[in-house]
């Protein structure tokens, strides 16, 4: 059996678990490669994959005989297939933060279960530590990310649009990669106040603040990072809040290995930032992986341990309403004794 | 307070629910014009929005008093504020298609709430008759489209690749429009044969059958278009299959008006190509709006009324694996006495 099933069966097994509905795709793909529409269900003896005729073809080509799981077309499964899957199961488990309560009640309906439980993000669990061929891609992602970042250094030019900045970054990213892990941020001028700002028809100007917060997807795996960076010259009423972003995100890079614990990171950086009369308004961080956002997040609301290889954000930000914003993003692999930057550009003053 | 609202706000009324919290987002977008995170709370006297910091300018930028929304930043709501919200409430509904098992249990938490009752799609049924603001950005969607197309015709040549050709549909709706409302379809030769294909690096030849699936984005409106042709001749094996496809395709057009079951429309298409030899491999059609597939469903599995005002598509298929395919789709407007369609691009033999 492919070694992620097995650790799962693993974990299956210490949670009291007999069964387990895997539908979140993300896990699926995880788990199995398996990129398409189906189920995939551990029972007491079998994995099985239930999916519509549209993908048996593509199933078949992704697994092999070590995977260990049966392909099913949904429209030969019997109602009495259903029922049987987890009989003798005394408890089975379900991704309840990706089921609808709508499809919890059709599975209460179709498998006849005795208990279904909730398995708490059992598999996003497993997803956090990274292998080393996740690490890989990660790290392919995020140097395509510099590398791009590097180019519109020279590229962006006063009079440009933020969205003709957003298309270049987007150009640049399909010819060599799967395309944008998410949907680019560039914010220049006020913008910049807007930590989720969308990109507009504002040209830069000379003299102004621009954020870039950007990333790509190889091989399913995604990157993240941001820089703000001036144009020009930098005002110098923005360079103290520059540096104290900076200086935060240096010492999150410094604080992170094996053990530490997320609110504490948050919390010092939270403290640093009311000191000087600013507020913490966003996560600290966030898990990236086959998803741009996923566990463990970085905030004062979590509290998880780091540990060795899971992959995680470090963006510290912040933002004067209706005057400017800086944050400073980078992606950041966990080890036993500090972690590894894998984006690694410029942080100190940039100016265009 | 906006029309929208009052009309969800009668329904909840004759459907016996004093609350109803509502939280997807496209469902938030369509009652307010709010993108944003965050959740909507009718309750028995007011409309609540919850958002966090990252949203409140937005959020206020958008409302207006008229709107008889009061937004509440996440962080300024109190315990206490949650369980008085649907105090007094018999029955508060929420979207069980759209909300998690875990975030329902976490509303029973929050709201303290008697009974959280299922709403069956109140908010998407509401959605499936456009007002004439909708229709009217539904109308310039696929007029743009049908320019496009236009444009196409005289653009492809033998030796594009299908990637190149979805690329020029992208590029020419980026330039007039919100963008795609989905992955363009360019399929050519036996790639036709896929109802789902993904354009590929295969150029197009001589004696080529082409079908393109296309559609864009106005004011968050969708449309969506297929037409089949053809390079220098039609091959004489196809044209009882385009023929097949087109009679059917405009006899549904002819059929749908108010009152019209989407069982009946289906059966009928269906019927008649089971008379021929072939199978209707996918629905004939669904609704569009602001998202490209939405209630109505027309096919054998949904047995709905057509309404005035309803937008939906008209798109039967035949795909003969291995060879090729036929869909002819236009997006269509029901109306009293019959329907209009949006999409008005040629549809006897078209020979490039």
């Amino acid at each position: 059996m492919n070694p992620k099933l097995q650790w799962l069966r693993n974990t299956m097994s210490s949670s009291n678990l007999q069964g387990l509905i895997i539908s979140n795709p993300i896990n699926i793909k995880y788990l199995t490669n398996i990129e398409a529409e189906g189920v995939l269900l551990l029972t007491r003896k079998e994995n099985i994959y239930i999916t519509d005729g549209r993908y048996i073809e593509h199933v078949h080509s992704i697994l092999t005989l070590y995977d260990e799981i049966i392909v099913y077309d949904r429209n030969d499964v019997s109602k009495d297939d259903y029922e049987n899957f987890f009989m003798f199961c005394e408890n089975v488990g379900f991704e309840e933060n990706y089921v609808t309560y709508a499809q919890y009640k059709e599975f209460m309906r179709t498998y006849k279960i005795n208990h279904l439980v909730e398995t708490e993000y059992m598999i996003e669990k497993q997803r956090m530590i990274k292998d080393k061929e996740e690490i890989s891609h990660l790290q392919k992602a995020c140097e395509i990310t510099d590398n791009c970042f590097n180019y519109l250094l020279t590229f962006i030019q006063p009079g440009m649009t933020e969205k003709q900045i957003a298309d270049e970054i987007e150009e640049y990213y399909k010819k060599r990669t799967d395309g944008l892990s998410f949907e680019t941020i560039v914010a220049s001028g006020e913008n910049t106040s807007k930590p989720h700002a969308v990109p507009t028809e504002r040209k830069i100007k000379e003299q102004d603040i621009i954020t870039i917060d950007m990333g790509c997807k190889v091989n399913g795996y995604c990157s993240d990072m941001t820089r703000t960076f001036f144009v020009g010259s930098i005002p110098e009423a923005i360079k103290p809040v520059y540096d104290l972003v900076l200086k935060n995100q240096i010492q999150t890079l410094e604080t992170i290995k094996d053990g530490v614990s997320t609110r504490l990171l948050t919390k010092m950086v939270e403290n640093d930032f009311k000191l000087n009369g600013y507020d913490l308004l966003h996560s600290l961080g966030h898990g990236v992986g086959m998803e741009i956002h996923e566990a463990p997040y970085i905030s004062y609301r979590s509290d998880t341990q780091l540990k060795e290889n899971m992959v995680v954000t470090n963006e510290p930000g912040i933002y004067l309403p209706g005057k400017f914003g800086i944050r400073i993003e980078d992606t950041v692999q966990v080890t036993k004794f500090g972690c590894i930057s894998l984006t690694k550009s410029e942080k100190n003053y940039i100016i265009i």
